[in-house]
C-alpha cells in the first residue's frame, strides 16, 4: 500500500450546538472530527488519492473515533500514534446573517502536541508518496509539532517529494512574529505556497482583503514574485473572499506561477458551514497538481472545491469530482439530479 | 361516499437525510411518503375535495405507514389494494445553494408495478367522480400500471369525467423514446395536459427553458395550439421555472385555451423542499377547474400553490387556500400572523 | 440585592414544531419560554442590568419550568408569585420566504391573569430600582392585570423611577378601542413610549408602515411632538421594519426627544426567529438611557440589539455587548472569530 | 358509510419530555393526541371496526393537527365539530422505576367543554352503529359534556344500540360526590360498566386494590352482582393492577355476568408508556362483545391488548389482532420476528 | 496488506424506528448498515484481526454509505464490487417486553444477488488468508451468490484455509427444504459449523429450545458426533437462548470437538438490540480459534461476546477485548468506570 | 443575600452519546453540566436552600453556559471566579445491564485548577452560611484547590459553621499514598465524613463492598469509632451498593453518629443515569442536619434522595422534597400521578 499524498497535523474533535443555537441555549453538541491538515486530507481520499495523514491521538474511547472518522473516508490510520492524554477540542458556534461564528479553541496539551518526533516511523509514512502538505497552524502547536514538520519535510525533500504549506496564521494560537520566526524558515523547501503575507509589514498582522483593500492582479503579480524569490517557491494560491453575511459570501482563487497570474470564476454562495472551505482549496490545488501543471484548471477546481464546500455540514468536503466539475461547467446547477 | 377526484400512481417512501446532510453522513433518514399523484391529492384533499387516491401497497407495516399517511389528509383509500412485496422507495439528498439536490430511486418491482389490473374495483373508485389524474411517470412504471391508467381513462371518459396528465418525463425512469411511445396514445383522452413537448423533436428529449432560451408568448402559443389540435385536448399549463440555486428560484405560471394564453405572476422565493411542486401545480389548476373554466384564476391559483409548496417540509403542499390566496394578493406576505 | 430594572408581564411556554415542519406535521414542539417584558427582561439581565421581573406562575412543575427558564439568564425571580392553576401558551409556527409565520394563543386564564395586585411584594419589587417597564399586550390580559401596572406606576412614580411602555396592540387580544380606552390614561406617567399610534385615527387600527407609506422625518416628528404634549412623554422610539420575506427584513430605528429626530443605521438581514425582535429594541432603548441620554447612541444601540435578535432562536436576546457594538461598528460581521 | 362504533369525549393534545427528561429540564415536548375515548376509538378502528369519534376542536391548526391524527388511524372524523377557542392539553413526565410519572390538566375551557349540543349531528353520527361508548371522565368536563352524553345515550338506547362506560374516577377532576351524583344516573342504561365502585362508600373514593386488599373472587362476586342489580348492568369488567415500579406491573383482567366471575391470564412486563391501558381494555372487551357473548374470551382479548399497551409509546394501541393473539398464545413472544 | 479473515455476504441499510416508535407511527428512520457476515467482520476487525468482506454495492450515494461503513472499523473493501442497482434493505421494528421485535426484508434484486462470479478478484481477496466464513444466509441470495460461496470455498480449500459457516436458516427466504437442498454440499469443506439441525428431520424445519426441549448434553453430543462424521467438520458450536422477553434473554453457549461437549457460562442480560448476537458468537469462535484450539476458551470468549453484543445498538458488536474479558472475568460489571 | 450552604469544587462539561451510542458511534453528545459539590448544590438550592457554589470557570461562552446552568437552579453564582483558559470536561459512555459506563475525564489544566486562592471573596462567600461542603476530588485537583480548600476550612472554622467532607477516592486523578496524604489532614476540622477508609491499610485502596466482604453492623460500628476518635468527626456516612448491573443497583445509607449506627431501608431500583447519586445522597444528610439531629430521619431522606437519582439524566437530582418523602413513606411508588 502506497501513500501518494501525507500530511500531519492535529485532529480535532469539533462540538457545535445544533439548529442555529448559542452555546449557552445548548442541550447537546454535535461531533465530528477534523482540522486543517485532516480536512483536506479527506477531500483527496474521497476524490481517490492514495492517502496517509498521521497524528497522535489518546489511546481511549475518544482517540479511537477520531481515527475512526478518517477511515470512514479511506485514510490511511496506520501511522497515527496512540499516545497522550486528550484530543485537542474545539467549540464551534455558528452564526447567520449579521451574526459572526465563533470558535472557542480547547487544544492545548493534547496528544499531537505532546508526541515525540521519533514516535512516527517516516519510513512507512512516506512510502510511495508524491506530496506531503502542512500547515502554519500545525506549527503553532509547540516544538514537538515543529521537529516534526522539519523532519518530514527532511524526508520528503530527500525523496523529491513536492511540499506544500496553507500559511493559516491563527492569532488566537500565537503571535505575527512568533508566526514568522517559525514558518518563514519552513518555507525555503516548499514548492507550493497557499495564502500569502506581507513579509515587510511592520507591528501585527493585517489580513488583506482584496475587494476592500482594491488589490489587483499588479498587486498579486509584484508580491507573489517576491515571495518565489525570496523563498525559491514554485506555486502561490489563495482565495480572495468576500463576506457580505455569515450566511452569504462570494469567493475567487488566484494562483501564480512563473510571472504568471491566474483567476478562477467568482462564485456567490449561501453558507451552510464555512469551516474547512481553505482546506478544500488547498486539496483541490494539489488534486490538480498531482495530475499536471495546468494552473488555470488548477485554480478552477480548487475554487469551485472551497465553494462547494461552504454548502457542507462538518469540516470536511464530502464531495465527488463530478460535483466539482458539474459546478465548473455550471451546467444545471440547483436542479434536481433525478 | 362520493369521490370527486380521483387519481392512480405510486406511493413511495421518501428517505432524505435531515440537516442539511450528505446520504454518506446521515445516521437516520426523515420518513415520509409521496409520489406525483399521491402529492397532488393530498393538496386537493386539504382543500376540501372529495378524493379517491387508489394504488397497491405491499401487506406489511410499511405498506400500511403509507396508507395512514394519506388517511392523515382525510383521502380515501379504501381502494387500495394489499398486495405485493414491497413499497417503492426513493432517496433524497437535499441540495443548497451551489450543491443540487439529487434523487435515488429504489423503486422497482413495487407493489403497483405488480399489481394487476383485475384487483382494483373501479365502480367503487369512480362513484360520483368529477376528474381524473395521472402522470407520465405512472405509465413509466410497466404493463400493470399502463393497464391501469387505460382501463381508468375508459372508465372515465365513459362517465364523462374531466381527465389530466402531468406529463412529468423522468430520463432516469425510461428512454424519450418509450416515453413518446407509451405516453401519446394517452393523450387523446385528456381534457388537461400539464407540460408540454416538441412534438416534431428528434434525438434526445431537451428540457427547454423559458427563460434561457428566450421563449415568449407566441412561442407557447404556437406550440399548444398544435398539441391542442394535435390530441384534442382543452387546457394545456406548465409553469416556466428560473433555477437561479438550489435554495432560491422564481416560476411563472402559463395556461393555454382557445388560442389564448394566460400567464400568472411571477414569484421568486426560497426552497425549503422543492419536491412536489409540480404536483401543487396540478392540484392548483384541478381545483379551480372543478370550481369554472376562468383560465386566469386558475393559473394565479395553482402557480401561488406551486409557489408556497417549496416552503413546506416534504413531498406534500400542505397549505390552507386562505395562505394561498392571501399569497395571490401579496397581502402580508412575511408578517407573523398574530 | 437591589432591582435596577423592573418589569411586570406574563410569562409564556412558546411551542413551535422544529426544522421548518408545520404544524399539523409536527412529532414533537420546541419548548421555551417568553413574553414581552419577559423577553425584554432578560437582555438586560444579559447584558449586567441587575433585573426584577414579576408576575404569577401555577405552582407546579411548568411554572417552575418557566421560573427556571428565567433564573438560567440571572434574572431575580423572588417575586414570581405561585398562584393561579396554567400557565398561558402560544404556538409558534416559523415560515420561510413566501409562508408566514403564525402564532396561535392560548393564553385565557393563565395565572397571571388570576393573580390579584395584593399577593405582590411592590416594596421589593422596586427596592433600588431606576426603570419600570410594561407593554400594552399587559394591559390586554384583563382587570388584575391592569390593577397591577397602575400599582406598578404609582409605586415608581412615587420613587422617581423612570417608566416605559411598548405599545404592541395585538388584534388577537383586543379592540382598538378598548386599547385606547385602557391604555391611554397609562401614559400621562411614562417617561420613553415605543411605538406610536395616530391619535386622531377613526375606525379600526392600522399599523402604518414608513416605508410603503412614504413617511418621513417631518411626518414622524409632527405627530411624536404631538404624543409629546398630550401625554408628557420624554422619548418616542420606534423600529420602521420593511418586510421582503418570512426570511429577510430590514429595519431602522428612529427616536425623537425634546423636538428632534434622530435615525439609526439601516440594517438588512436573513431571520432564524423574529419573535421578540421589538422586545430587544426595547431592551436597548433601556440600558443605553440607564447610562446617559445621548439619543443617537441609543437608537444605534437598540436598532443593531433588534436586527441581532432575527438571527437568535427563542424568544430572547441571547446576545453580548460586544456582539451588538460589533454590528454597528460593522468590524468583520460574518468573520469566523477564531 | 356506517359506524359500527361510536364514542365521544375530548382529544388532547399530550405534551411529553423525551428521552426520560422531566419537565423542568425538556427543551422539546413529543406531542400526540389522545383522550379516553379517543384512544378506544383508535384501537377499535385499527382492529377494522369502522369508527365515529365525535367531539369539537377549535377551528385552528393544533385543532386540524387533532382531527388529522384520528384520520390517520382511519376513524370516521366528519361529525367533529369546529368551534370554541383551544384544544385542551396534558403535560405528561414519564417516570421510571421508582420515580412515578406525572400528569399535569390543562384541560379547562376547552373547545368540547363549550360546544353545546345543539352543534352535534345525531342521525349522522349514530348511523347503522352497534355500539355507543364514554367514560366518567368525559362526565367530569361540566355541563355541556353531560348534556351530550345523556342525548347520545338517549339516541343509543332508542335504536337498541349496546353502551358502555369507563367510569375512570379522576380526583383531579372532580369530587367524588359530585361523581356519584353524576355518573350513577347515566349508569341504568348501561351494557356494559368497566371498572366498579363501591356505592356504599362512605367520604372519600378510595381505589381498592385487589392484591394488597387481598380482594377474592367472592368479592368480586358479591359487588358485581350488587351493581348489575341496582343498575340494569349486563357486564361488569376491570384489569387487576399490581404496580411493582413505574417501569414494571402485572396485570389480570376479570369480567362477570349472570353471576359468573371469570379471570383472565396474568401479565408481567416492562413499560414503556402506561396511558392508555384501560383504554385499551374498553376497546378489547368492546371488539370481542360485538363478535359474541364469549366472556372468556372477551377477558383474555382485553387483558392481552391492555397489556401489550404498555410496550406502545404514545396514548393509542397501535397493534394488530394477530398481535394481541400471539401474545394470549403465548407464541414466541419476545422472538425476532423474520 | 494481508486479509487474514475473508467473508462474503451482503450489506444491507437497516432501518430502524428511533425510541421505541413502530414503524406506522415514524417520522424518521435510524440509519446503519450490516448483514451476517459483515457484523461478524466488523467485530474481528476491531479485535484488531485485518479483514477483508467482500461483496457488491451500487455505484451510488448509498452504496458508498455502506462502504464508508465498514471502511469506518477498518474492514479492507477494496474487493467490494460497484454493481447493479439498488443496496438490499431491511425493516427492523425494535419490540420490547411482551412486544416481539419485526424484520421485514426489502432485499430482494440487491446489488450482491445481481453480481456474477467473475467480477471478484479472488486471488487479491485470499492474499495471506487464515479463515473463511460464511452463512446460509448468503447461500438463500440465489445463484450467483451460490456461486461466489463455492468458488470461495474452492480456493480456501486450495490454500489451507480454515473455513466457518453459520447455518443460520431463515423462513421467510427460503423453504427448509431448499436449505437443505443448497446448503448441506458446502458442508463438506467446512471446519466450524455454527448452528446444528436435526437432518433426519422430516417435514418443516422447527427450531429447537434446549431449555424448553430439554435438551441436555449428551442428546447434542450424539446429534453433533453424527453431523462430524456425516460432513467431516472439526468444530460444532451454537448459542443456547433462553427468551424470557423482548427485553430480558439469557445465553449459554456450547461447542462440540472430538467427542467433547464444552458449554460457556450462562449470561441473563437487558437487551438494547439482539440483532447481530449470533454473528458476534461466530466472531467470538472464529478470533479464539485463530488463536489455538481451546474450545473451552473459544466457547466462553463467543458467547461472552454474544452476550454483550445484546447492549449494544446497532448490527455490530463495537466493543474491545477488555470489555469481554471483564465480563469472563464478572470483575466489576456495572461499576462506571472511572 | 445570605448563603446558608456554601461547597467549593469544579464544574464541567459532560459529554455523553445520546440513546445508549457507544462514543465511537456517537454523532452528537448530549451536554449538561456538573460536578460532585455542584451537584449537591443544585440538590440542595432545588429544595429551598440559599445555596453559593464557587469555583473559577473561563470568560468564554462555555464558561457562561456552565454558569447558566447553576442560576438555572437558583445557586448564587456571584463568587464564581471568570479566569483561565478551558472549563474542565468528562465524557460519560453509559453502560446498560452487562456493558459498564466509562467516564474518560479531561480536566487538566481547567480554569479552577489554575485560579488561586486571593482571586475568591471569602468574606462574600462565607456571608450567613452555617455549612460549607467539599470532596475528596476537589483536594486531587492541584495546589490551587487545596489551598482553596484549606483557607475555606479556616474561614468556616472561624464562624462556627459545619463542615463535611465526600471522601470520593478517585483513582483516575491520584494515587492512594497520595490521596492519603493531602485529604487526612483535611479532616480535623469535618463534623460530617462521607465515605469511610480503611486507615491502617497498606498497599492500595481497596473499595470494599459491605454485601460481597460480608460486612455487618459491629464492622461499621468499630471503624468508624476509630474514625471518628482520630479526626475529631461527629458524624460518618456511607451508602452500601448492591451492583447487579449497569441497570440494576440496591442501595442502603449508613450513619454514625456518638457510637450508634443507623441503618435506611434498601432500595432497589433500574438505572437511567447513576452519576451524581453520591453527590445527592450527600446533599440529603446535609438538608436534614441543617434541619435537626435526628440520624435516622436523615439517613433515610439521604438514602431514598440518591436512590431516586438514579431515575434522573444528568449529573443534578432535580427532586422535590415531597417526591423524596413520597418514596420513603412507600405511597403509591410507580401509580401515575393524576
Amino acid at each position: 500500500m502506497r501513500n501518494r499524498f501525507v500530511s500531519f497535523g492535529e485532529i480535532m474533535g469539533r462540538l457545535s450546538p445544533p439548529n442555529n443555537e448559542r452555546i449557552v441555549q445548548a442541550n447537546s453538541f454535535n461531533i465530528n472530527y477534523g482540522g486543517a491538515e485532516a480536512n483536506t486530507s479527506v477531500m483527496l481520499s474521497n476524490l481517490g488519492i492514495e492517502t496517509c495523514f498521521f497524528t497522535a491521538v489518546p489511546n481511549n474511547l475518544v482517540g479511537e473515533a477520531a481515527v475512526n472518522y478518517l477511515n470512514r473516508y479511506k485514510i490511511n490510520t496506520k501511522n497515527i500514534v496512540k499516545s497522550g492524554e486528550r484530543l485537542g477540542l474545539y467549540y464551534l458556534e455558528c452564526g447567520n446573517s449579521i451574526r459572526s461564528s465563533r470558535v472557542i479553541y480547547d487544544r492545548k496539551n493534547s496528544a499531537v502536541t505532546e508526541c515525540e518526533v521519533e514516535k512516527y516511523d517516516f519510513e512507512s509514512i512516506f512510502e510511495g508518496a508524491e506530496w506531503f502538505h502542512f500547515t502554519g497552524i500545525t506549527a503553532a502547536l509547540g516544538k514537538n509539532c515543529v521537529k516534526v514538520l522539519k523532519k518530514a519535510i527532511e524526508v520528503a525533500k530527500s525523496k523529491g517529494i513536492k511540499i506544500s504549506i496553507d500559511l493559516n496564521y491563527r492569532k488566537q494560537l500565537w503571535s505575527y512574529d512568533e508566526f514568522k520566526r517559525v514558518v518563514m524558515p519552513l518555507l525555503k523547501d516548499v514548492d507550493l505556497c497557499i495564502g500569502w503575507i506581507d513579509l515587510n509589514q511592520t507591528g501585527d498582522f493585517k489580513m488583506l482583503n482584496a475587494a476592500k483593500d482594491n488589490l489587483d492582479d499588479e498587486y498579486f503579480k509584484s508580491v507573489f514574485s517576491k515571495m518565489c524569490n525570496q523563498f525559491n517557491i514554485k506555486y502561490i494560491a489563495t482565495t480572495l473572499r468576500e463576506t457580505f453575511s455569515s450566511s452569504e459570501n462570494a469567493l475567487t482563487g488566484i494562483i501564480y506561477k512563473d510571472g504568471k497570474i491566474v483567476k478562477s470564476k467568482r462564485y456567490n454562495f449561501g453558507i451552510i458551514d464555512r469551516v474547512g472551505a481553505g482546506d478544500a482549496f488547498a486539496a483541490g490545488l494539489i488534486y490538480k497538481l498531482l495530475e499536471d501543471d495546468n494552473i488555470k484548471d488548477t485554480v478552477e477546481f480548487a475554487t469551485a472545491a472551497s465553494a462547494i464546500k461552504h454548502t457542507i455540514l462538518g469540516d470536511s468536503n464530502i464531495v465527488s469530482k463530478d460535483e466539482i466539475m458539474d459546478l465548473i461547467g455550471n451546467s444545471s446547477v440547483g436542479e434536481v439530479k433525478r
